[in-house]
């Protein structure tokens, strides 16, 4: 079986708790290899981390060359007793399909192997009437979490193999409430830090003697993240910072703690680069500290830069598909979170089409049917109109 | 031998540690016995603790009736090789007596007992000349741990057993520097709590989504704890409110959490109950909330209330006792840490005297024998005072 539908559900079956494979990309590996692709299982490894196994098939060898990107890991289920169906059973229940990964990403794999073999059958296992083209997908089971021996590396290892890539689409659940409502272009970058305060510890009977750092922290957090740290950009957004979690860790009601740490994400628009950014945050620091607090920050290494694929003839065919499937104008994005088209937008313009993101990471993911089917024919489109 | 060094050495040479006996209570309940009293060993019990032997003792029948309260039971030796004698040797070495419990608190039973067989001694076997009075003593095994099985225990079973205490002198080592040098009348209470501060957990990149509790339990901190509670009473110093630990737990750098929570604990003077203390603190809360942040506060459970022991006829012969043998006008102190006095004060009137803190829970804990002298004759200058 070869539709979306089944596939999706054959995907979903595997539990590929990240970096769990789980038997996912064999599904893929199967259906491709059958449909006359040329596949290559890579694992890659990183001390510390888990071994993580890719996938990269292609069609053709010759331009031009798109190809579809994407992960099969998925977040855990969480308390599973709290689904409506197992989390991954791939049930069909009222017209929808039921589990983690419905919609990031596994329904939007689907969907794109299956407008592929839809496009090969429908053109006698031709691209171009030609016999040029080629077709590739890169997948990886590591974008969930760490992503470190993923999409990253995959894309080293195809650059070195001699692979060239003209255009990505990235099936990550782009729309926000209808499919077809969104196209997202570009992404803001992504930069963590942890603030780190020190007081001095003690008896709480006796706090003349201490120095508590939960008040301190607690005015420093409020002062980093109380102003924007810009109004937004052409195509972006504003900037924003999120405290994501304040720690102290002390379990003694009758003790004065001696450090807290509070840990931060920013999300950040071509405004900025990595540099003016931390700068701009120490300054705020520094100002709320004054001569009082000792207090720093730990940046993280980050590979989040910002970026964006500008409007032109491959926004254009992706944004005329959607329009013939849906009826709907996709506005072209650049907001949410981060994804592996960072890593993407390196090597080739990448533009991220998928499904509708709304139940993803939570209870009770699950997709329609009926957007399974729609998707797969926008991405037919996409290739009509490419190798047309 | 009843003089305060024999008594003690016996004492010591038990190796009571918390919640063990060892065969201390023994050693008063023979002396004791021997000079008349009633004594009553009681066992308590409660799941999830050790048994714990107490004894009450009394001689006499009518009022006035005062009673020596203390225990037995000593914090572990830590490491007995650091130690340079026997940690339950009771030697005598350079005019000192060595040993774990040494001033907290055998030393201060002994000096209570021998006092009080001094009296006997010198009246003929009576307290007073027309035979009233009584003296009783509430020695417990189980201070130095839980505090479950012990005072708090003992005081209600002396109650059912139509026991009525007129004042108490609890034996702690009250001294800071130099025997004589403080009387503890008070206690500051002791109140903890846990704020939780409610968010809406969403993804770093879709903060419009969520609703961080970060920010929001930062302002709540500082809110709280800016402003002093008061600022002391005749014989208290200030209320302090501490927040001792602020945690999230969030691992995940994209996830903005739901929830936020931060520990405090108060130490509160006799501008304050319970109950007032926690309107003050619930009062600032919702005002610092406004109809924005969603925020409650937990309640420990306490049996820490303030109380104090107001100047008065009892604490003047106590300070005249002292004035008497020491030469030094002791300060009527309301600080430092809990003891079973907080228990005591909901029957009578009572005051902390015993011998100096110095090394207490300490390596070497070690006591003048010239100090265990003294200190009888403070008890028997109150006894005498008392009965007089």
């Amino acid at each position: 079986m070869t539709d979306a539908l089944s596939i999706a559900r054959d995907l979903i079956r595997c539990p590929s708790v990240t970096p769990a494979d789980a038997g996912a990309l064999g599904v893929l590996e199967r259906a491709l290899t059958a449909a006359g692709f040329t596949c290559h299982r890579v694992t890659f490894s990183e001390e510390g981390t888990a071994d993580v196994d890719n996938l990269y098939a292609r069609i053709g060898t010759e331009g031009p060359h798109i190809t579809f990107a994407g992960h099969t890991d998925v977040v855990p289920p969480g308390d599973e007793s709290a689904w409506s169906v197992g989390a991954f059973s791939g049930e069909v229940k009222n017209g929808y399909l039921h589990g983690r990964g419905a919609v990031d990403m596994k329904g939007g794999i689907a969907c794109s192997v299956a407008a592929v073999l839809e496009h090969l059958a429908a053109n006698a296992g031709k691209l171009r009437t030609d016999g040029t083209g080629s077709i590739s997908f890169l997948i990886t089971g590591d974008e969930e979490d760490v992503s470190i021996n993923g999409t990253i590396k995959l894309l080293k290892w195809a650059a070195e193999r001699g692979e060239k890539f003209d255009h990505c689409v990235l099936g990550e659940p782009s729309n926000v409430e209808t499919l077809g409502d969104t196209i997202k272009v570009g992404r803001r970058g992504s930069q963590s830090g942890t603030l780190y305060v020190d007081g001095v510890q003690g008896h709480v009977a006796y706090p003349h003697r201490a120095s508590n750092p939960v008040p301190d922290i607690s005015r420093l957090i409020v002062a980093i993240s109380d102003e924007p740290l810009d109004h937004g950009s052409a195509q972006f957004q504003a900037s924003n910072l999120e405290f994501t979690s304040v720690d102290v860790g002390n379990k003694a009601s009758n003790v004065i703690p001696g450090e807290a740490r509070a840990k931060f994400n920013i999300r950040y628009n071509d405004n900025h680069t990595q540099a003016s950014l931390r700068e701009l945050v120490e300054t705020r620091l520094a100002k709320a500290c004054g001569n009082r607090i000792k207090a720093r920050i730990v940046w993280e290494p980050s590979n989040s830069n910002v970026f964006v694929t500008k409007p032109g003839p491959f926004t254009d065919l992706a944004v005329s598909a959607i329009e013939e499937v849906t009826g709907r104008k996709p506005e072209l994005s650049t907001s949410g979170g981060t994804s592996d088209a960072r890593f993407i937008s390196s090597y080739c313009p990448v533009i991220e089409f998928g499904l509708v993101g709304q139940t993803m990471h939570q209870v009770d993911e699950r997709v329609p049917v009926t957007d399974l089917e729609k998707l797969t024919k926008v991405y037919r489109g996409i290739l009509t109109r490419y190798f047309g």
